[in-house]
This record gives structure tokens, C-alpha cells and sequence, in this order.
């Protein structure tokens, strides 16, 4: 069966045309369909500029689009007809199978649980997020969608990113972190203590606490945090990495023989760039919905969609969501009469320095 | 009056040898005087081996030394006679007026607290540190001590980080932010939405929140966050510059005239490494304690434990904990009556993404 992935055509910062061009390099390297919801007037005359659009893209009318700074709740409420919320329409009535979005990414796991609801007995569905590392994709969960946790909630974004990890990057049984600020499962806040009493009981593959530094050397294949923490690390990495590049080409063009030096490694550092390009991994995906989705950051371009687009026709493919009900039934079993008391995140002794 | 520093000689992962290093430069590039802390035998082997130790150098034996992984309390109350206890137990007593430890970051805080104190209607001490930018030095506190916090903390940590800025980098009124997963007050988790109002009802420069993105680029002087995600930041960012780094050197390995640009570039990526070097800043320094302290990364080299040492001279000089209370007198006369009620961390509704 050919798969039918809906596009919100609306989001994203740079425009229709770069999803549109994002779609069509899409369904020219694959069997996929796009359905690319938004605006038709601004769909169809963007689709006539370019060359002959293939055949397996097809436009469907959204009079409304979400900002990126809207509220997500209020907005998917209010904006019954925004491209957003439509798209999870069409998957609902069978229109289409997933969704990629690069808008509201709030608004767009909003609209995913209010058409699609959550899987069985995931409490909270959040974002996942794959990063380039040394060594392989590092998967880290959540990164963004749910801010104040608690401990069952951290050990469900393992299962999760764990299934993902497996599905996608065909990582068998992979190992799973928790991210606290010392290796000793005694460090962290108390909701990280907790959480790492409910891993270390269960069958997962849990390799204890790790630290900021561990999320790049590749040696670990699940990383776990609330999203508060987890969208922090995001956002100080891609803010550390765009500083270090100023640095070192402002560096680089102070003299003579740096500026020639530069010239000559600069395809070492084009290289370097698709290294750490989240474009090569085609977005974050939701898990915990009952359906698929990805969210793309913000400033994706055509590449950038286009992989989201495969990456979601793969989750599909590959089963990720019967996997994680497995995966979840699996480690309960082992974990739920031990699990301790939950324990809000409340104030600690300040012994933990 | 000649300032005297008290050393942690035993701290740090480079051992005695490296420390001692350290305090000779301070004592040969400025009038302080060091008192060296750590067992004696091995002290003065140190010494014997410098040509001509300075006069200014002095050694206090203590028998034990407190490992970096040890807890903190535990350590701090069991090892009596290590070299963390006795360099506070030194300023107690008056025989020196602050002191300087590259090793358990944590013990030297507990130390800290117990000998000295906190200073009047500070709730909870905590870690600054100060990181390079594009632009000017920035301030982030708590960056590891306080692992569970309340508004009120975080409130506390924005104004020791804003004296300390003020008096360190002569930033008149710093500008304060509140790390954060979006700028708008109303994101956040409960704590910093929280925090958030107490801060904007005060009389400091607030201004709003601020993302991990925020931190290299200069454009805030002091940012504010709880201790877990504040170390969660430090070891992210340590980490991806190492990773990137590696990237480099890697793909500049890979072909003849890469490798070449990399020669003819090498004295740029010198001046670079120089400008994110933590050596430069010289430590850490323990605010909120009656007294004054400076925390120094486990692989401090020589030239980190010199300049930990002169600043924390000039926290004497420049009376940063005068300024702190006096800061604290000041905005707290204008945020208490209006100050909510301190909640929690608890669970919030998810619709934060």
C-alpha cells in the first residue's frame, strides 16, 4: 500500500516553497504521497512554478495557519481550520497516515492527542529527538513537550525512545541514560532519584545516570529528561555550536595564512557541517500518540522535510507504535510492583552538590 | 593589608605538582600571599623542586584529602583533618581570608557552609560561573548546587549573580534572565513561571526569560536557573565543544589540502581554544557564604588556579558580599509584599510545549 503523508504546507520559517520543494524531492525518491495542506492559492501557485509536480501530490484547502508563538492549546481550539489541525484531520478520517509538521510544534502535539488520543497507558506523549554523536544517532526524550514530570512519566520516555531507537536505527535492545549531574544513581533532583529506582527495577536496558557530556560521545543510545531539561540541551547546543563556528571563522580571518588556511579546509568544514546538520535526521518525532508525527524545527529546509517525510513513512513501516505497547507491557510487568511512591519533585536537602 | 589565599593543594585531578604551580604564578604576578593546604611531605617535595620558592608561600599539613566522588556531607564531617576542611577552618581562625579548591565541588561548598555560615537572609549558597561569549563575560548561577529549588532561590541566585557581575566585570545594573524553554513569561515549568513574577515585581534589571541559545551570544549579563539544570548546561556545552573539535580534526585529517589549511590555520584554532578556555576565567565562585570561596574545575591547570586566585582577591577588594546584601536589602523591599506563594515543582497541566 502506498503510504500518504500529510504535510502542513503553512509552517515552518521559510515559507511554502521550501515545503513544497521539500515534498516533491520526497515523492521523486520514494513511493510515497504528499498530502500538503494549507492555503490553495499560495499551494497551487507555488506548485506551478515549479517543473512538472509530480502526479503523487495532492492539495487539500486550510483557510488558517497557527504562529509560531500561539499558545498551542488556545490556538488549535480557536483555529478549527488552521493547516495544523487539519492535517491530523485527514489522518483521522483515513486521508492520510502521518503527519510532518515544522510549525507550532505545541500546537502540533496538541492536535495530535486531541484527534488521534494517546497509545494505550502512555500517560504523557512528547518529543523525541534524534542527535548526531560521534558514534551513532543518540535518541533523547522528552524535548520539549512536557515540562513538569514525574518519575513514571521519565521511565515511559525511555520505553519509548527505546522502541524508536530499535525501529528506526535498528539498535537491538538499546542501552538507556538517565540524565542527571553525576554517574551515581544517588545524584540528581528528586525526580531523577525516583526515576532511576523505577529503571534500575526494570528489564529495560539501563545503563544508570549520564551526564551533559555523554549526549555527543555516541555511547549511549536513549537518553531521558523532562522536557524543561531536555529542551534546554537542545537549544544551549545549537546555540554553542552556531558561537564556536563565528569564533573560528572570525578567527580564521585575522591574518594572511588563517585566511588561506581556511580556503584550503573548506571542504573539511562543509564536511563537518552535514555532520551536525539536524537536516540529515529529518526532525523530532511524537511518541506516545496513537498515530504518527514528526515535528521538524522551525528553520527546516526542502532537505530537511524530505527526510522527515521518509522518517515518517519508516515509523509506519517499522511499527514503532506496536512496539513501545510491547516494549511498555514487557518492562511493566517487572516494574510495576516495585514501583516506589511517586514523589513530586519537591525540595531536597541541597546535599547533592 | 596583603590578602592571603588559602589552596586546596590535594584538590584537582592534575595533582599537588599543578597546584603549587598555580601559586607561585599568583605570588610572582601580584602581592598576594598563598597558604598551600595538603599534606606536607608531599608540599614540600613540590617546593624543593621549583627553583626558589617564593616568600609568600606558606604550607598548613593536613592528613587527609576528600576524593571527588565522595558525598559531600559525609566527607566533609568524617575527614575532620582533610585539606577542604582545614583551608575554611584557616579563614575561621583568621589565618587566611579566602580560599581556593579544585577538587569535590560540592564539599568545598558544604565546608563552606558549615565553618563561615550563609550570609544573612540568603536561603540557599550556591556555584556561579562565568562563561565566555561572543560579546562579554556572562554570570550563570546556580550552576550545581542546588538541585531542587524554590521561586525564592532562583530569585536569590539572580541578584548574587548580578553583584557579582557588577563588582567583577564593572557591569553597572547587569541585565538579568531567567533560563527558560521560551521567552514569553507564561513558559516555563511551575518553578520558573513562578520565579518569573518575582523577578518582574522586583526592582533588579529583569529582563524576561532567556534560551539555552541565549547564553553564548553576550546579549544578557546574569542568568538565572535551579542547580540541576544549570550543571546539566556546563557538561553539555564542555562536551559538544570537545565533540566538535574532534569533528574538525577529523575531517581536516581527511585530505592533503585540508590537512595543509589545518597547518596554515593552526594558529587561529590557537587563539580560538584560548577564548572558550575556562583557564581564563579562573573558577567558579561560592556565593551566598559568609565568607569567600572559589570552586575550580577537576583538570585545572596552573594558569586557572593563578587567575582563581586573583579573583578571589578581588572578591575581597571589591566587598562582593557587601553588594550582595545591600542588592538583596534593596529589591527585596520592593518584591516581598508582593511576592506569591511559593509553590512547588509540582505537575502542570502539559500544555507548555
Amino acid at each position: 500500500m502506498t503510504l500518504r503523508i500529510a504535510l502542513d504546507a503553512m509552517g515552518g520559517e521559510l515559507g511554502p516553497d521550501e515545503m513544497v520543494a521539500g515534498a516533491i524531492q520526497a515523492v521523486e525518491e520514494s513511493d510515497l504521497n504528499v498530502v500538503l495542506i494549507g492555503d490553495e492559492n499560495i499551494l497551487n501557485r507555488v506548485l506551478q512554478k515549479q517543473s512538472l509536480p509530480p502526479s503523487r501530490l495532492h492539495v487539500i484547502h486550510a483557510s488558517q495557519t497557527v504562529s509560531m508563538d500561539e499558545p498551542p492549546f488556545e490556538a488549535i481550539r480557536k483555529k478549527k481550520d488552521s493547516s495544523i489541525v487539519k492535517a491530523f484531520a485527514c489522518v483521522k478520517k483515513g486521508e492520510a497516515d502521518a503527519v510532518v509538521s515544522a510549525g507550532n510544534s505545541g500546537a502540533t502535539l496538541a492536535s495530535a492527542i486531541r484527534s488521534l488520543g494517546r497509545l494505550e497507558n502512555i500517560s504523557r506523549p512528547g518529543i523525541a529527538n534524534a542527535f548526531p554523536t560521534l558514534k551513532k544517532p543518540l535518541v533523547m526524550m522528552d524535548v520539549g513537550a512536557n515540562v513538569d514530570c514525574r518519575p513514571q512519566h521519565l521511565f515511559q520516555f525511555g520505553v519509548m525512545g527505546a522502541a524508536f531507537s530499535d525501529n528506526l536505527f535498528r539498535i537491538k535492545r538499546p542501552s538507556i541514560g538517565l540524565l542527571s549531574i553525576g554517574e551515581e544513581g544517588g545524584k540528581g533532583n528528586v525526580l531523577v532519584k525516583s526515576a532511576h529506582e523505577l529503571f534500575r527495577k526494570s528489564s529495560l536496558n539501563f545503563i544508570g545516570n549520564v551526564e551533559g557530556r555523554d549526549i555527543f560521545q555516541g555511547n549511549v543510545d536513549v537518553i531521558v529528561c523532562d522536557g524543561f531539561v531536555g529542551n534546554v540541551c537542545l537549544k544551549v547546543s545549537e546555540g554553542l555550536a552556531e558561537a564556536i563556528i563565528s569564533m573560528l571563522r572570525i578567527e580564521m580571518s585575522k591574518s594572511f595564512m588563517a585566511k588561506m588556511g581556511y580556503l584550503l579546509a573548506k571542504k573539511a568544514f562543509g564536511n563537518f557541517g552535514k555532520r551536525v546538520d539536524y537536516a540529515e535526521y529529518g526532525g523530532a518525532p511524537l511518541l506516545g500518540i496513537n498515530g504518527t508525527g514528526i515535528v521538524c524545527h522551525g528553520r527546516s529546509n526542502a532537505k530537511a522535510i524530505k527526510n522527515a517525510i521518509k522518517v515518517a513513512a519508516e515509523m509506519i513501516r517499522s511499527k514503532v507504535n506496536y512496539h513501545i505497547l510491547q516494549l511498555l507491557s514487557e518492562s511493566d510487568q517487572r516494574s510495576a510492583q516495585t514501583e516506589p511512591k511517586e514523589t513530586a519533585a519537591v525540595i531536597g536537602p541541597g546535599e547533592d552538590a
